[in-house]
């Protein structure tokens, strides 16, 4: 049987007015969406947009929730109390059910944002609260997450799927976590090389790191690339041709775990 | 068989820390919950907190769908196009539709609030906006609206049921529509007044206009309350009793239309 | 001595990590920029940055306040009442000048932004609003506004000095307001016609209009070009160059009226 | 020469139609009012009217910045940098600057808000962006600070004008700061006592602590109250009367220091 994976990407991230991103170009190379939906971006019009726009390339769509954070688009640490974290998951998350319902979709999957997404690899009360707030609302969504994250710590306590994330293009820590985005070496642009990084990633479950450490991963499931320049529409059509060239079947990840 | 009649108040008004309304108050007496979603008032929290006390209290929930000012309480006429209000429906009443799941409630109703509801007293384009989002949605849900409104006619030929509304406390000009709270004879504070006229809307079907004519109104469902004032209290508690009294069943409109 | 004129154009429109506009690219090209105050667009941020840019290439700046409506850019009309609107430009205008001060600036002027200036150009009661709000903030303001609006007769009336705007790229109606942006005509591309359009209408205060016939416009102190595409980042340049080479002077319209 | 104090109460935190406060009825009980400036509460209209109500009584103003948190009332950290936060100060305190020219009224000082007035007690990154930003605007502006708070150096540094705060009605630890209001102990309520401690402290410069060390607290000028409540309210009174009996005059602290 040929390994499977899934190629996931932020989407729905304009809001009005204001235009981010290049969905329509980055949609024919990916197999799920991660959809805003209205705290750090998304509005209404937006997310039934891009719904529709994920419909018609067949795929998978998510939810994508964030801090109440308009202005920092998200990427600034908040400090909320666990019930807050579960209500907002709750209240974004069913939010854009109803778009999905309305195109006759289901949600596959929830993958947190910016620094929600960033705080829950290692805040467990934080991880348990955006647990809480997924389950309560539906136990067969699936979670994004990082392996080893007090995210996928807790979702598979709570007997939730997860669907463990690489990042195509970006530089880890020998440890396991990402090298900052503050740092030059953050990130990866020679398309071939992250071709290569990802291929190894998928068959041989581990990165090696920025300080040249092997890094064990274990199983990987989807694959985060970016959409938001014309070279990461291009990094991200490369990444797919690549993997299907090694054989590797690419499309939702709720269709395979 | 027995009249029916179900009383609707507007109820989650609060935001975070400020405070609107006296929900554990009027609750009691009521039989259908407006909820507020977010875009006048309702935040996750309230939206929570007050989805479970409408629970508590056996009452039915509706979504109290807004224009997206919070700073005017949804109480200013916005123009927006229909694509903008139909998604801004489904955004709000979805929203809403998973606080109901997390509490095992379904939704009964939609009825919109503020300025978008007086809009659609008239305004055909914006009425055919609501009923498209609250159709497309689900087309269980029940729209509450005025007699003879655009919204009402609009949800009529959707084929979504309608449940007309009699406000308690408010008088009428003689074309049926509600004095404007800009002039002093708008409310009736009597309780026994407010008392005889409601039961007189359910029996007769009609109301005496603040000309002295008497107006059709048709079959009235539900008739709005307040509830945010100690007086407002004490006036749907003696509705409530007064409209038993007089042999008036009062119950959640879902169940009977 | 050479007849002289002002070039504006809104900018600061961006919004956190959501960039609208080619601020850098166009404001070598203009004498006077309408900065974005928070409620349509322009973060504190933003401001902060604008204000400096524009000092850099020594431009004009002015406050470009707007409807508190970020989803929908400014550009939906809402109902407001007189102190709302007045109020609110206080808000907006003053919060501006903090940047002004930071960068040891005056502000020029005010432009209302979107629809609070298309609808100033008939609401006589939202006009009057306006211009109670810049008064009371400081009479030395001046006002942009269309020749003949709503908005220029009250700030004449209230003795603050009204610059009056043409649109470069704009076709205008028999009357004197502009073609709809709905209708294909509403715009001209072609940098050649508005160069010689700009001229005419400085030089014999007119325009054609749509229908063919030739409005009257009165004087014409600023011309409003759009920075938000290459093309009119490049038509701004043609603008400039083109008045300057006809003789004339292209300075900040603060200095000349 | 009669010993001076100042009494400070956070006021104008209404939004809209969410109405916060007693600002009326504490009015007369105090001489400093920190006014919200919209990013926690305080929209426009309410800001106005509170610079009037605050003029009609002889109480000096001052801003009231908060992070951009209007759902969590400005309570919830959040990590900025120190260029957004110097920004934010710029935007929010020069938005009232505006209130009080239209008052003909000069703006005393600022009180940071809720969590960014508590996360500058340490944190002095941000502290120093709070001073940055008020110094930048006007470096006549005072600073509310408590003792030995980072924020409290920071201005002291920057040559600003520091008033050293006293909580009438909260206890203390034995390092000086406030005990978490999440633990009973958290507040005194009984007037005489509140009064008794107040005067000790502007007296003896020291207070009780919680585990009945005594702490040092160096020069007080101004004692914080609260308004939020009717018993509030009556403390406020009981203060300023208790307070003029014992000998020491009361007035706004910009007058004395």
């Amino acid at each position: 049987m040929k390994p499977k994976i899934d190629i996931n990407c932020d989407l729905g991230e304009s809001y009005g007015a204001f235009k981010i991103g290049n969905d329509a170009e980055i949609m024919p190379h990916i197999t799920s969406a991660n959809i805003a939906c209205g705290f750090h971006a998304g509005d209404p019009m937006t997310m039934a947009q891009t719904v529709t726009l994920a419909k018609n390339y067949h795929v998978a769509i998510g939810a994508h929730p964030s801090f109440p954070d308009l202005i920092g688009f998200g990427r600034r640490e908040m400090q909320l109390t666990q019930e807050e974290v579960k209500n907002y998951i709750i209240y974004q998350v069913s939010a854009l059910q109803g778009f999905a319902e309305a195109a006759r979709l289901t949600i596959q999957h929830v993958k947190p944002h910016g620094a929600l997404y960033n705080m829950a690899v290692k805040d467990e009360e934080l991880a348990q609260a955006i647990v809480d707030g997924v389950k309560t609302l539906n136990p067969n969504l699936m979670v994004f997450a990082q392996p080893k994250s007090a995210l996928a710590k807790a979702a598979v306590k709570a007997r939730l799927r997860v669907a463990y994330e690489f990042f195509a293009d970006r530089t880890y820590n020998s440890y396991g976590s990402l090298v900052s985005r503050k740092q030059q070496a953050a990130s990866i642009q020679n398309p071939q090389k992250v071709v290569e990084r990802v291929i190894n990633a998928i068959t041989n479950r581990n990165v090696l790191a920025f300080n040249g450490e092997t890094v064990k991963l274990g199983e990987v499931h989807t694959i985060c690339v970016h959409g938001d320049n014309p070279a990461a529409v291009k990094l991200a059509k490369a990444l797919r041709r690549g993997l299907e060239k090694a054989g590797i079947e690419v499309k939702p990840v709720g269709s395979f775990i």
